[in-house]
């Protein structure tokens, strides 16, 4: 194990009716950007459970943040919270609301005109304005973890910076899950599972806790899936679809283990080109990740294999290589494309991309391993039709 | 999944040479009362560190805090905290010096003159000055809790209770676990142990994500406690060891779940009639606590068999009862006596315990159906020697 600090002081409330608590958790005086994105709040309730809640406190709405948050939208929203003089933010919607309100409250902390973008790009927030979170999406645990991605239209360009200050409260409800859009449902189950294999899918023997940990959490979301997928799922299932996902990526299971994020690296440039939904991503790069970087992960896909997939026959790599095929056979079953072409990618795309990392010369990975060449074969892998 | 509120902001620090940072954790201008055991932190090395890290840091030291903190100890504490004004505690050594330092941060609050007996008995601190820890010892996970069990040698009685702070800080280096007597080693373990249990052998189906971590941490557990028994542990399972104990009972594991802790509120009163180590008493009542309460615990025990111990032959009943046979060896792997006979304890001492609930009246357990009764055929169960 690595020596680690881990601090995580968000104050998580959850379940059922949970919401109506909003009101005790926002320091009195406070002056309240709510930033929300389009309209599925208005359709499932939760915007009027917020509304009720926020009767008496000093509040202005920003709508419009939308998936993939935009600078562009977010500069508005910058603007109206300096012209309100806002002191807190709440975000009410799925992570892409609150990784955009999470640079909203870095602008809004800087004195400086600053460009929002700059914070982005250079990655270096001076600090934040405290936020909080109504979380009504399972996927990006945003709500309690100090993470955020933002994009840029005009750059083409998506990139995740990290804040001094987490989330000050989250609250979830999973009753929120129970109108998700089918597809939303798919990408949100890749994008957790990606989530814990970043952390996970690394050298092994680095920590028994944090190893049988994730494999937990793997397991729990292959376990609850299908009744996601097929609309069948109860209150339980809810509960653990929501809770699970904020667990993937709040730190716990990072602790003193190394971390790889290769393809979180490579899936952002595919959102950042064609727009993907970024779980989709996911389960197009992750089976070809570790099927080209082989060599690096077969030690930790075998225990993979046997502990979440019971895989206990053949040679070392013929158990790697079954894992992979099982992982990616999960991901379809979420009916996910997992290849550029069956998602209906051009090729150009992939040289773009492959140009993009060549560019900026940038070594991913674990131990720095993956160069751009690598990406290029990832990308090739990641082509051909399968299913 | 019940409803919850989850927030814990002690900042974990953890790994070999840690102690050091110490001087930055500590704010600027505290007056520091630093609390310490018997001698083991001479031995050990981490006197020195923890010296050497406060130079020009305003502090007295305060000595002698024992297993089982004793309020006639702390009471002595309390006064030397007031005659140096001291605004900050730090508790250097193992649990029972961290759970005494947790009832001085209390006592050191009040601004009334109330005895430190009172804060205990009735369970109700005010407030607590800012406390942390260097924690030695792996076993109570009370460096990233707020809880706190103290004594009276007076009234021979133990008491828990759970403070409105956490720590704001605690060290943790693994190499504080190298020069630990075995018996301290065997004690925490099953304490350990007892702390998932406490957490997880409640109704089934509550949380599959909690059940997977808290089935992890066992499978942590008896992975490694071989290793330690044997004094053959390497840094990696040290590292394991100290963090699992954290884990076990940092409320990671019990959001949304019923908890139980009969079994601690019974060997509570052992130690207080006895003296007996905490972990000790623990690993004589578990087992006899499931087989009192096998109707309610037996669909748990069953899953617990199978993921923990790979149990999958027999009746329902048969597993359940083959779990906690496993369970009651693996305490006697450690070398703990799992029975009250076998621990030299006389049959008074039942009697006493039996008595005390009796005129308690306490209802214990996840449902409150451990009643006076249930309690005094425990005691039977736990009593004729096995090994």
């Amino acid at each position: 194990m690595q020596n680690f600090t881990f601090c995580n002081p968000t104050k998580l409330i959850f379940g059922r009716g949970m919401i109506a608590s909003l009101a005790d958790e926002i320091p009195q005086g406070s002056r309240v950007l709510v930033t929300f994105g389009g309209g599925s709040v208005r359709r499932n309730g939760v915007y009027d459970q917020v509304s009720a809640a926020l009767t008496g406190i000093d509040h202005v709405e920003f709508w419009g943040i939308e998936s993939n948050p935009k600078v562009e939208t977010l500069r508005r929203a910058v603007e109206l919270g300096k012209r309100k003089k806002v002191n807190f933010i709440l975000a009410v919607g799925g992570g892409s609301v609150l990784d955009g309100s999470k640079l909203i409250a870095c602008a809004l902390f800087d004195r400086e005109t600053r460009d929002p973008w700059e914070i982005v790009r250079t990655r270096r927030p001076r600090g934040a304005i405290p936020y909080a979170s109504v979380m009504t999406l399972p996927a990006t645990g945003s709500e309690m973890n100090a993470y955020s991605v933002v994009s840029s239209l005009e750059l083409e360009e998506k990139l995740s910076f990290t804040l001094p200050d987490f989330p000050r409260f989250s609250i979830l409800d999973p009753d929120c899950c129970r109108s998700l859009p089918p597809a939303q449902v798919a990408a949100s189950l890749a994008d957790i599972t990606a989530h814990v294999l970043e952390q996970y899918m690394t050298s092994p023997g680095q920590s028994r806790p944090m190893d049988r940990w994730a494999e937990g959490l793997l397991l729990t979301v292959i376990d609850i899936a299908p009744m996601l997928v097929e609309g069948r799922a109860d209150d339980a299932a809810l509960a653990d679809y929501m809770l699970t996902a904020t667990l993937a990526l709040n730190n716990m299971i990072a602790m003193g283990v190394s971390e790889d994020w290769a393809t979180h690296s490579i899936g952002h440039e595919l959102t950042a080109f064609t727009g993907m939904a970024h779980g989709a991503t996911l389960a197009i790069f992750y089976p070809a990740l570790l099927r080209v970087m082989i060599d690096e992960k077969e030690a930790k896909l075998v225990q993979f294999g046997e502990r979440v997939f019971g895989i206990t026959e053949g040679t070392t790599r013929e158990r790697a290589l079954a894992a992979v095929g099982r992982l990616e056979d999960f991901f379809a079953s979420l009916g996910l494309p997992t290849r550029l072409a069956e998602a209906g990618i051009g090729e150009e795309v992939d040289r773009r991309i492959a140009e993009r990392f060549r560019e900026r010369g940038w070594k991913l990975g674990e131990n720095r391993t993956i160069l751009p060449d690598d990406v290029a074969r990832i990308l090739a892998a990641a082509r051909p039709a399968k299913h």
